[in-house]
Parts: C-alpha cells; sequence; structure tokens
C-alpha cells in the first residue's frame, strides 16, 4: 500500500517554474492603508446587474460560445473610443487586448519580452505586481531616481547607456506617469517629452501604467506618453478596477500589432469574462463618466482627510510626503535610517493599522525601509483621520517617528 | 520626424515568447459541430442573474477588494463538496484554485512542470488546447494508441520506458478519461486501475481532464483517477463551462500543496472574476443539478441525431464513429488515406458544415487527417439531421466518401 499524498514533485518542477506562493489570506487592519482599493461604499453594484440584464437578453447566446481571444468586441471598441477622446490614443478595437484586471495585460507582455537576465528600467519605486512578474521572469531590474515630476532624465539615460554598455540594451521602461504608484506624482509634460525623446534616440519602448488616469482630484491633464510618441514604441495598458471595482478583473493594452499578436498568444485561460465583460460594457456606455464623478468627489475628501491628518500627526516631526493630484496613494518618507519594514506586522496588530513598506516597491526589494504607501480609498474620512493617528501613535512608540 | 508605427519589436522577443497568434475571428458554420458549445437555448440566463442579485447584497463590497490568489472561497467550498459527493475526491477549499475556464489551470500547470524537450505522454489523439500549450512549453509529447476503453496499458507502459531509457522521465501524463476528446470513449475501470497503477510503478504524475463527467446521457459511473490513486500523483482538473456556460470562465483544479503553491504562482491575473464567481457560486447551490438533468436530457437527443443521421448517411460507407455514453463528441473514422484537413475550409464555406480534422488532436499535428470531431452540442436535432446530410454529401463530392 502507498502512502496518501506520499508523492513529492519536488524533482518535476521547470527551471521556469515561479517560487511556492504563501497561500494564507493576508490579514487586513481595521484602517486599511495597505492595498489600493477604491471606495466600497460608493460601488456601483445595482447598476452593473441592470447594466447585465439587458446584455443577456441581447447577446446572452453568446456565453455559450468560447469568445474571442482579445475579448468581448463591443467594449474593446468602447475602449478605443475612450482612448481617443481622452487620451489621444488613437487605436481600432482590433488594436486592443483585454485581460483579468490590467496585471494579466502586464504579465503576458513581460513573458513575451524577457528573458532571464534581460534589463528592464523603472522608477526608483514602483507598482509592487509588475516588480513581482519581472522578477519571476528573471529580468535585471535598475530603478531610476525621481522627483516630485517623474524619472530625472539625466538618470535615466545614464542607465540606458550603462545597460547598453554592457551588452544588454534595455527591453522597455515601465512607467506609471500618471498619479505615480506608489510615489504619487504625476509626470510633467517636460519629463513626458523628455522620456518619450530618450526612447526614441535609444530605441527603447515604454511600457505606460496609466490605470489611475480617470481619477484627477485637481490640476490640469498632462497628455500620454503614447500621444507624445507616435512611433510604435509606447505601449498602453489601463484598468476597470479603479473606476467600477477590481472584482471585476478587466483591464486591457492596445499595443502595435507585431507585439500584439505574440502577447495575446501568452495569454492564460482564453476571451476574458464575456459575463463581467457585458456588464461593464453596458455600465461603462451609460454609467460610467457621472460614477466618475462622483467617487472622484468622494476621494478628493479622503485625500484631503488623509493630507490634513499628515499634516497635524506627522508634519511637526521632520516627515515628508508626496500631494497627489488624483489616484490613491501617498508616500510617506521618514527620517533616513529608520526601518518600517520591521514592525509593520506589528503595527498592523496593535493598532490596526496596514501600511505597505517603501521596500515592497524597490528593484532590489531592499531601498525605501523608511518610506511607506499609504491608500486612502477604502476607508471613510473619519477612519482616515483616526488611522493616521494610530499610526502616528504607533510609530513614535517604536522609535521611528520623533 | 519618426514614422507612425517604424519601430519594430521583432528583435525584442523573449525565447520563451509564444508564436504569434492570428487574431482574426474564426468562420463558423450555420452547422458548427468544430467547437465544444453546450446548447444555447438552454443557458440559464434568468437564474444567472437571480442568482447574482444577493451575491451583491450581501457580499457585493467584496468586488472593492483583490480577492485571495486562489479565487472566491465560497465557491471553492462548493467545488470541495461537490467533489466528495460525486467523485470520491477529499480535498478541502484550500486545496482548490479557481481558473478562468480549465485552461488556465492546465497552462499554469504545464508552465511549472515543463522544460523544453520535457516527455509528456497522452492519448493518440486529445483535447488540442492543451497540446497548444504542451508544444508552446516545448514539451516532447509522445500519445499513445487507444481502442474504444481508453489507453492501451501494454503501450502506455512501453512509451512510459522508452522515455526513461533515454533519461526523460515522463513529467505527466494527461488524459480526459469521461467522455474523452476528441474521441468520444469513457474509460473503462480496469484500465483506470492499470494507469493508476502504472503511474504508481514507474512514479509519473496523472492529470486528470474531468470538464465533461457531468454530462452522462446513459450508462453507469466510473470512479475518477484520483478516487483510485490516493497518493498524491493525480491532478483533477475540470469546469462550469459545460455545465453552465463557456462564457462564464471559471474552472478549477486541484493537487498536493506543494505543487499547488507553485502553479498559484503562475496564475496570470489575480483571482478569477469575482463578479462571475457570486453568480456561478449561488447558481450552483440552487439549480445547478436540476439544471445538469434538464441539459442532458436536450444533449442525449441531440446525441442520438447525430448517431442516427451517421446511420443514415454514413454507415452504408465504410465509415466508423464512437458512440459516447455523454459529453459532446462524436469521433468519425474514414477509409484510410481520405484527408478531411485539406478539404475544411471547402466544406465551410459550400456545405455551411464546419468540423475539426482528426490531425488537430494529434501529438504530431498530422496524424489522424481521415478522422474529424463532431459536437453535436450547439444545433438543434433538426439542424444536426440536415448538417450530417449536407457533410456526406460534400465528402462524397469531394471524394473521400464512397
Amino acid at each position: 500500500m502507498t502512502q496518501p499524498n506520499s508523492f513529492s514533485y519536488q524533482k518535476l518542477f521547470s527551471h521556469a517554474a515561479a517560487e511556492p506562493r504563501p497561500l494564507g489570506a493576508a490579514r487586513r487592519g481595521k484602517y486599511d492603508f495597505a492595498v489600493a482599493y477604491p471606495d466600497p461604499a460608493s460601488l456601483p453594484l445595482d447598476d452593473l446587474v441592470s447594466s447585465l440584464q439587458p446584455a443577456l437578453i441581447e447577446e446572452g447566446r453568446d456565453l455559450a460560445v468560447y469568445g474571442h481571444i482579445q475579448g468581448y468586441r463591443p467594449l474593446r471598441e468602447w475602449i478605443a473610443n475612450k482612448l481617443a477622446r481622452d487620451r489621444a490614443i488613437h487605436v481600432g478595437a482590433d488594436d486592443i487586448v483585454l485581460g483579468d484586471g490590467s496585471g494579466q495585460p502586464i504579465h503576458m507582455l513581460i513573458e513575451t519580452l524577457v528573458d532571464p537576465g534581460d534589463v528592464l528600467i523603472t522608477e526608483d519605486f514602483v507598482y509592487s505586481g509588475t516588480l513581482q512578474q519581472m522578477r519571476r521572469f528573471r529580468a535585471d531590474i535598475r530603478g531610476v531616481a525621481c522627483d516630485g515630476e517623474g524619472m530625472l532624465p539625466a538618470v535615466l539615460e545614464q542607465v540606458i547607456q550603462q545597460a547598453i554598455s554592457e551588452g544588454k540594451p534595455p527591453q522597455f521602461i515601465y512607467t506609471v506617469p500618471t498619479f505615480h504608484n506608489p510615489q504619487g506624482w504625476t509626470m510633467s509634460l517636460a519629463r513626458r517629452k523628455a522620456m518619450v525623446a530618450l526612447a526614441q534616440q535609444y530605441d527603447v519602448p515604454i511600457l505606460e501604467d496609466d490605470c489611475y488616469w480617470d481619477l484627477r482630484y485637481d490640476g490640469g491633464d498632462v497628455p500620454s506618453l503614447h500621444a507624445l510618441d507616435g512611433t510604435g514604441r509606447v505601449i498602453y495598458v489601463s484598468s476597470f478596477s479603479k473606476v467600477i471595482a477590481p472584482g471585476m478583473r478587466l483591464g486591457y493594452m492596445t499595443a502595435p500589432p507585431d507585439l500584439l499578436a505574440r502577447a495575446v498568444a501568452a495569454k492564460s485561460g482564453g476571451s476574458v469574462n464575456t459575463f463581467a465583460a457585458f456588464a461593464v460594457h453596458r455600465y461603462a456606455t451609460g454609467h460610467l463618466n457621472s460614477h466618475i464623478e462622483e467617487i472622484n468627489d468622494i476621494q478628493r475628501t479622503k485625500r484631503d482627510a488623509m493630507l490634513a491628518a499628515l499634516d497635524e500627526y506627522f508634519g511637526p516631526q521632520g516627515a515628508t510626503w508626496s500631494h497627489p493630484q488624483g489616484g490613491l496613494f501617498i508616500w510617506l518618507q521618514l527620517a533616513e535610517g529608520v526601518d518600517v519594514a520591521a514592525i509593520r506586522d506589528k503595527v498592523l496588530e496593535t493598532a490596526d493599522v496596514g501600511y505597505l513598506p517603501g521596500n515592497n516597491f524597490a528593484p532590489d526589494g531592499i531601498a525605501g525601509k523608511n518610506r511607506l504607501r499609504l491608500c486612502f480609498g477604502y476607508n471613510t474620512p473619519e477612519e482616515i483621520g483616526e488611522g493616521i493617528a494610530r499610526l502616528a501613535a504607533a510609530f513614535r512608540e517604536e522609535g521611528v517617528l520623533g
């Protein structure tokens, strides 16, 4: 008799297999500034259902068939119109692929463009989900120092030249130019022009992650990198996660045809969820613009609540933080040498406040332990005020705040 | 000035990049026997919406958060109960991962277990979607000859021994044991026991793809390979695509913890679609058993219509075909030497009948051009009769049927 589960798969894993992922559910704080969630009270649940019903009457039979690999075409057409209207990006539905959030298109793209050791360039601190995919495909990730307007062009050029001199010209530059995750700044027009010029000069594509663009609370718009380029060097991704809900799992990418045909072939699971795409398409057509206005009013209030609380509890202590014109993130910097990574679990336990330490966003996973990302989307303004007060108290207790 | 889209990505593709995928929409015949669709007239559209509504009232706020990577837990619990009840597979919700159809879990698993050149074993003709993933990760795919009860055990053992003698012990055996795609047979209990015994003897895991199990029209049940093993060597995948709808994009896999933790890390796009999972969970709890009884009555009639039409139009001509007890497929074999692959597009054009030639299901992509897979799920019984008559006429015209 063999023993139950006596077999080990250890010797069978491929060289390209992803490292094991811890499968426990992450503990969340009552004051949950850790993850980029939208306001749960203003999710358009009723409107999603009432949008879904006519779609099922009109096209429900098509749930019986396997959809096109690029996803439900009417939603791709809606996106093409939106991109033209909002971002001066002129592409057709055939140039767009839908994915499970923006994460799946980013994954497809990295898999398509990255061999182990290939150089990728990004900000000195950037969205950790993309970093995880870059690491998984064993990229050599190089961060570029930023100020409050984005990457410093001279540093970016130096990093590109260095990689070229090593015989490893960068595969692409990844950037979140608008309401940056986690740093909160928006890349200025001058910086965008400089980045596009360098991309053209050194023949390096750009992956523009514009997931937060719709969430502007004040200030004026800045053109997309895609619109400033016009040579096919800019790949553009965005998502409905922040303007409708993450649980709808709908994002999208547009890229030139030669790249798209290969990235799409790396897509896992066939067409994106048609049931959800029906609801999002009808909802976007009828309701999305007014919904965005509504949630931006709510999130502006939340941002202001967090900024006011930071002024009150962190201001006198030598800490600094970003003042975002939109998005979901404030980037808080404490004194050099303190470590908020080491005390994260303890603060979550004792103060019930969640945050992500800066090193989560560092290409090397180490830098930035005196920084943290605070998301203001999930809690109410009152909870945000309380949570920041509790965070300051916990930090003082742990000796990381004066 | 640079030219629009003057940039070529050609030099940037990774060695592991998937081959480009043709992005045009495939033409479908009026008589569409080509793809495994369920009956479009009996999709439970109203019940899905009425199942979704209470879920959104109870848990809709959770759409604001990023779900667990393994997917909506109550649906995983429902699946664990179903697997215990129907297949004597005793696992917990933590042992299950939801994916976009069964295709995504299969993709994750192949990526996790296959290096270029690794040997995988499967039937001599098998589901083309899995073959595509195997090819993408450059597996050395070896087919095992089958009769009407599945792989011939002596041939399977020989293929295993051959691979071992080459220093390439097989990474796993992939099989669709119940209502086989495309061959239509169901593996007998004796064959299942023999396959499990060989897997244990030679230490080769089995990937059991049981997507059609619920669709039984007559005959008695046969135990799952998973239940016959009990050593952790059998990985099990299934899906809601055939019992609810492909457009819901919900499938699942259970595997031992060491393998699951790595396969899940290869998952693209985060948690499976929560919006669709809400609807499927509530629908499965309240309606699925009676729905399956209803669609099985419908599909039994369709199968019988196709078998009767084959008797009438192909019977006198020396063709042979499978008589499935369930599922969606009939496997039709014409005389040796004829080629139905070469005339597929023409038959689709002239007769408006779609089918997939046998070589689509061959590990080498070449064998089986005198065979074809006919799916009876989509058309009405009357259309099935007409379609088979048209197919026979077209085949006679092309000289492939006497």
